[in-house]
């Protein structure tokens, strides 16, 4: 976990973004690690622990990250949550908690209520069109060469 | 909605991943149009949104997209949602939902039952160093050059 609050400090410092640094290790050794980037790259996604993940899987050269474990230095928010389970990573240290973060001002519980449908108004979400694009489902059901993953 | 599922049967031609295309559009111009890349780019985190979202903030130059919207030819997955949402964007249109998805072995239930709280199967989450964390938070929050966002 140092390492994770070590890489936070490091992108706190040349304001790269909030206070977040997060690592992945496999087998013991760390494969990558990454500190919040949203501001320096104004890229939203940039949050530690999915540039940790890309780093990873360019490192790995692999999408699948069942054998590794991540360290972050805040509990991971749901993008990151969801961007570890489709990694595959089955096991998350992490340091502060969504209230801890939510205290200086990075809050994702309105984010959280949207998702666990106790509140419609974070986003707007129209249906449209689902006939033709469950044709490219179907396209791609019947495709011979798929890869499945 | 014809340009994202033009994008998701690009991607899906030349095995980039599986068939989702994603297009974000300010003040009726197409802004970026992505496919899921997660095979070819071997990133779990390349989904169409999520590219899209990377793509518009470079283009833009702002993290912040609150004047866009997008089009996405399947309902987003929870990463994907989060990642809208940290984006800002206000209006999701999308084509097929979440079961019309799982049907084609693009399951993510289990991830929302996660996250619901509902099963706690899917990740191990240990809370470690929360202390020294926090550390981290409070010189976050004294830092006199700190930016918000």
């Amino acid at each position: 976990m140092q390492a994770a609050i070590d890489e936070a400090r490091e992108g706190m410092k040349d304001n790269h973004g909030g206070p977040f640094g997060a690592i992945i290790v496999k087998d013991g050794k760390v494969v990558s690690r990454a500190h919040n980037k949203v501001l320096i790259t104004n890229d939203p996604t940039a949050h530690a622990e999915v540039l940790a993940i890309r780093q990873a899987s360019e490192v790995l050269e692999n999408f699948d990250l069942s054998d590794c474990e991540i360290y972050t230095s805040s509990q991971p928010c749901p993008m990151c949550l969801a961007a570890i389970y489709w990694a595959r990573i089955k096991k998350v240290y992490f340091g502060t908690n969504k209230e801890d973060v939510a205290a200086i001002g990075f809050d994702d519980s309105l984010f959280y209520k949207f998702i666990r449908e106790e509140d419609e108004n974070a986003l707007e979400m129209l249906n449209i069109d689902r006939k033709e694009c469950l044709e490219l489902l179907r396209e791609w059901d019947e495709k011979s060469d798929k890869k499945m993953y």
